[in-house]
């Protein structure tokens, strides 16, 4: 079976920058219930970053279940050979929302992916299904993944690694808790080392929802930051052990709830174009 | 007497980020006095902003005379009846560099903003004396102030305030501690309200030093930011209360040390590009 899948892009990924709201309105958890199908919303729950043990499940089951899912369950490979179980991965077969919490995003990458349970992940996005988590479970989805780095606004050589991670999203990396734990110069420095990758920073309770695998648009408290590499001029080459990198000439964008994003352009979709959009496919629609 | 001076760039301006090296190398320290002329330097040091008494004016003079300095000279204003004694101004006659400590920057644009102490002190920079400060004093340099805000990497409405400076880089607001108390969100915030100022903003134990109003080069241990929202696009004049801001566009330069940049064009200023206007000056010269 050919695990190297191409890149996706059917259904909506939905990445959330942790500590979502969870007690009073949950707008991010229930924009994404929403997206999984509201009352239809079949999710699959996959705590695997976590280290917490029954409770992450039991809290998101009453959670999901709470803002109108039909049904939620709890998939949970703790070891490669979990995650090329065949009967474990057909249990997402009917699966309209897949969910990874939050965690160490590393056991994600070194768990699931490249196996026939990222296989099924894949297989229910490509069906329709919208796929994303939080935290951990956020940065996870992308081809590219944030590992792991240290915290700091100015960027610096060494201050973070990738490795390898789900597949979804293959020109993006996400990081999150992203203003909360001042993860701007991690996320400018992986930028400067890969600048076709579109960095994008997400707040706490604040998600980001992709559609077609290039609409991006922002929902929660927070702000989504997208970081555009591809014009810098950098020494992120030559720079040496954890010197402060030059990184000349990087488009930042920094979007608030509503706001909605091209990554293919690189470019914000404003208001006006949105409405010009929904109008000629009106007239089109009328023809 | 006019005070409404006309912006000034004869001498050099020099901005430090507060918490430079004072026991080790000093290596920003050590530019500045460089800057001032060295051996034959005369240095105004101007203590207003801080709380702290004799000491502070004490551990400057001692360093700037382990430095080199010829003479430290203490002149503090503490109310604008002081700032407005000509004697006082006066005895800025001779100086070849300005140094203002840090503290509360409101104090200086208070104290000291319009009075004949500050039209001296643009009288000093337009003969040619380094102008300049740390922290607090450097805030206060330009024309537009960086009074206070709040931290945190998000731009988000009301985050941060302005008042009139001394007047010098008329285009330029300058905040400090940049990275090390995340003042990135405050910046933008201020970037996004007024695009005509480009936002300079300071790491600890780092300066810039502009040439000519125009030509900024820096020095020390972190990064110097450079944020550019003349082409960006906001919600900035309509945002509510305190939500997050929309910004998307905005051109940021992170620059170690060595780094050159023209605040004109709002471009990096390249080795290259250096060594060939240097080949030029010098084909010049050989004419």
């Amino acid at each position: 079976m050919a695990r190297r899948l191409q890149p996706t892009s059917a259904g909506v990924v939905f990445v959330i920058g942790g500590a979502e709201d969870k007690r009073g309105r949950s707008t991010v958890l229930r924009r994404f219930v929403e997206l999984c199908g509201g009352r239809q919303a079949r999710i699959a729950l996959v705590p695997t970053a976590s280290s917490r043990g029954q409770d992450v499940v039991d809290d998101y089951d009453v959670l999901f279940r709470r803002l109108g899912a039909a049904e939620v369950v709890a998939l949970r490979p703790e070891t490669r050979v979990a995650a090329e179980d065949p009967a474990l991965a057909a249990r997402l077969d009917d699966a309209t929302g897949v969910f990874m919490t939050g965690g160490n995003q590393l056991k994600l990458s070194a768990v699931i992916g490249g196996t026939a349970f990222a296989a099924a992940i894949h297989a229910a996005h490509l069906r329709g299904a919208a796929v994303g988590g939080t935290s951990a479970g956020a940065s996870f989805v992308t081809e590219h993944m944030v590992a792991f780095g240290t915290d700091g606004t100015t960027p610096k050589q060494r201050m973070s690694t990738l490795a390898a991670g789900l597949g979804l999203l293959p020109g993006v990396i996400v990081d999150q808790h992203f203003a909360q734990r001042n993860r701007y110069g991690r996320l400018l420095s992986l930028v400067a080392h890969s600048p076709s990758l579109l960095g994008i920073g997400l707040d706490e309770d604040t998600a980001a929802e992709v559609h077609g695998g290039h609409t991006l648009e922002v929902v929660g408290k927070g702000a989504v930051f997208v970081i555009d590499g591809s014009a810098a001029v950098t020494n992120a080459h030559e720079a040496r052990r954890s010197a402060p990198l030059l990184v000349s000439g990087a488009v930042v964008h920094t979007l608030p709830a509503g706001s909605r994003f091209d990554l293919i352009t690189r470019r914000l979709i404003d208001h006006e174009e949105v409405s010009r959009g929904t109008a000629r496919r009106l007239v089109a629609e009328d023809d």
